[in-house]
């Protein structure tokens, strides 16, 4: 089954917002095996609608559209599917009283917009939005499905898991591709590929590989047609034999979920005190439903009289030696693990940038501790991208020095 | 000036990573004054690049190609635009020399596919990369202009702030679009178009205006052709008239910007005690520039000892009122001020969710509660959406609280 996915929304053409709705849908669309082939965004217009459906309607098996469906006279995706199809539009009972019932939970009345969302064209299945108030559509026409979503994210989510995966799930083959993960770190792309060049020349034909970069981290996926799963095992436990030092783990795994994993194994606790990073490893760690067995929280030291009065950071230590400074990373280590009573801790200093670096210290330059129960380790670093990227990297490289401690205390 | 954009990634096709560059070349293209009239996301294949180029090239003035330059051999877009366009590859000895550089910054050689970068097509013009080994490219042909940027996205803003916006600014005329944004929060979207009603119905044909959500936050987009510049400005103002108390400001304000101004302007400083948001209001706050001056720090305090220990909650609060109370709440606000010296202060404590919940308590109750030196204030909310959902909007629900106070306190 091929499918390609159709984003309405001049605010996604305008660069105000970022399109990862077709981002989720091609992911639950690849589970699937259903082959994704083309992602288009278009404009919140009747003609950019009509188009788009013209291109994709009887091409491909299924087309998914979202955006547009809202209660706004800006949103026309609803009508402009209606007209293309001859369809009338229909007050839906069920629908009614779904938003209804939603709009009473916000202590708000219905309005004559949210009838009009009420309203669905005759000839489709209407496929329920419990966590919104603009019903998903399904058509079929000239061989094709094509299915309509809103554009809110969770609303879209909700359906898609609801309703559109299993809708689809009969209609598929038993076919159809698989993929496998193998998430590295700690290897910069060209590297990585030169040491798996022999590696990749004895792929066989039904396997392909592709790197997947992202914040140090590489993911590497390989691809084939179904049948073929047992071979891609077995090159993954030759790539173990390859480069066992920069794997952390497979399928949909990151760093900070095998650092919950071998903390819940251990039954240890973790605390963070955060300077640069300002609660970007915290919510990291708190993304993971569940956290709470093992996360009993951190102390974001942005101001130094934080560092002193929370952590004990001696002044004399931020004086002499500065708060970017391995001294001050080690004792803020300690400190938030002698606060929070946890078993290990990480910590983070530095200059996130843009401003504040200075020559001995340019922006980039960031120090980061793990606290054991048996010792403090540090590493500093040296990013040099923008303020964002420097924190991302400072923590998922903090996360990382955790892992390798907690992985090798495992062993 | 028509552009579209075209994201050459299998990565993104199967769901791996979100297009976030498309969005980023929008907006700066929108600023610009170019009309982008679609994105579309591609195969990593050299069949599909080179339909992608025979739908866009000759047909817009501008297309801009992101990905698919990496230094592995899954990347081929560099020898597709080099076939399609009947160029010869040479080595750039300013681009090698930048690659070398790079890679003995972090203590690296060069690779036979560092090498292999260094090359480019001979009938384009070179765009160089200061952050990565990858160089941007540009073309001429059949009245169109081709870009191909790398897909590393701080890579690609790079090349785009130093060389594309830089290159296509003469060849604009004056005209062009622009864009005005109003940005609202505390009304749902068809509630908020029921009060604007009156309003849009007068809006004059050269405006247009559409609604943008997200979490809470609607931001009000005005388009017009230049000249209408003045028309919208006074539409602004009567707006300020009509819904003066869900305006938080306009441009690029966001909550956290504008609660950082205030601040600023205020001299006064701010501390956050976060138990279910786990660190996402320090990260939005430290996401800005200089956030130094006003932004204390933070206790995530996600376990009750911490809650207890750091943050003085007695521990019978906990036990008769629960740790997500008002009470809790309360007290969490004001220890973390008087742990940290701060004159502001934000807490949170809830159920995030998906599990966790009880009957008089499901998930997605939170209290959040803002300090201020005169006293301290609380809300309940009950949100009912996913763990990440829920947890950004306690952050921005919190954030405006307070910014509501620090409006208050300035008038």
């Amino acid at each position: 089954m091929k499918a390609e996915i159709v984003a309405v929304g001049d605010e996604i053409l305008t660069g105000q917002t970022t399109d990862s709705n077709s981002a989720f849908i091609a992911s639950e669309l690849n589970t699937l095996g259903v082959d994704v082939t083309g992602i288009h965004v278009i404009s919140d217009s009747a003609a950019a609608i009509t188009e788009a459906l013209d291109d994709t309607v009887g091409r491909l098996d299924l087309v998914i559209i979202t955006g547009g469906l809202g209660p706004t006279r800006d949103d026309i995706t609803k009508k402009s599917l209606a007209d293309y199809f001859g369809a009338t539009m229909v007050t839906n009972s069920e629908v009614l009283e779904n938003i209804r019932n939603l709009l009473a939970k916000r202590g708000v009345g219905l309005t004559a917009n949210n009838r009009d969302q009420a309203k669905v064209p005759d000839n489709c299945k209407v496929l329920m939005n419990r966590m919104g108030t603009a019903p998903g559509m399904w058509f079929r026409e000239r061989g094709s499905i094509v299915i309509s979503l809103p554009g809110v994210p969770y609303e879209m989510r909700h359906i898609v898991k609801e309703h559109v995966i299993p809708g689809l799930k009969p209609l598929l083959p038993s076919g159809g591709i698989f993929h496998r993960y193998v998430i590295t770190y700690g290897l910069p792309e060209a590297q990585l590929a030169e040491r798996l060049n022999p590696f990749c020349q004895t792929l066989p034909e039904e396997l392909s590989i592709a790197y997947l970069p992202s914040y140090g981290t590489i993911r590497l996926r390989f691809t084939g047609r179904r049948g073929a799963e047992a071979l891609a095992d077995e090159k993954i436990r030759e790539l173990y034999r390859i480069i066992p030092d920069i794997i952390v783990g497979e399928g949909d795994l990151t760093i900070e979920k095998r650092v919950a994993e071998l903390l819940s194994e251990r039954q240890m606790t973790l605390s963070v005190a955060e300077s640069c990073t300002g609660g970007a490893i915290s919510s990291l760690l708190v993304s993971i439903p569940g956290c709470s067995n093992y996360f009993k929280g951190s102390v974001v030291a942005y101001s130094n009289s934080l560092k002193t009065d929370i952590l004990g950071v001696p002044e004399s230590t931020i004086e002499i030696r500065g708060a970017v400074s391995e001294e001050c990373v080690m004792v803020m280590a300690e400190g938030v693990k002698k606060v929070t009573g946890s078993d290990y801790s990480i910590a983070t200093t530095g200059i996130a940038g843009p401003d504040g670096g200075t020559e001995s210290k340019p922006a980039g330059t960031v120090w980061i501790a793990v606290s054991t129960p048996k010792n403090t380790i540090t590493e500093e670093h040296s990013f040099a991208w923008d303020r964002e990227v420097n924190i991302t990297r400072s923590s998922i490289a903090a996360l990382n020095l955790l892992r390798l401690e907690l992985e090798r205390d495992v062993e």
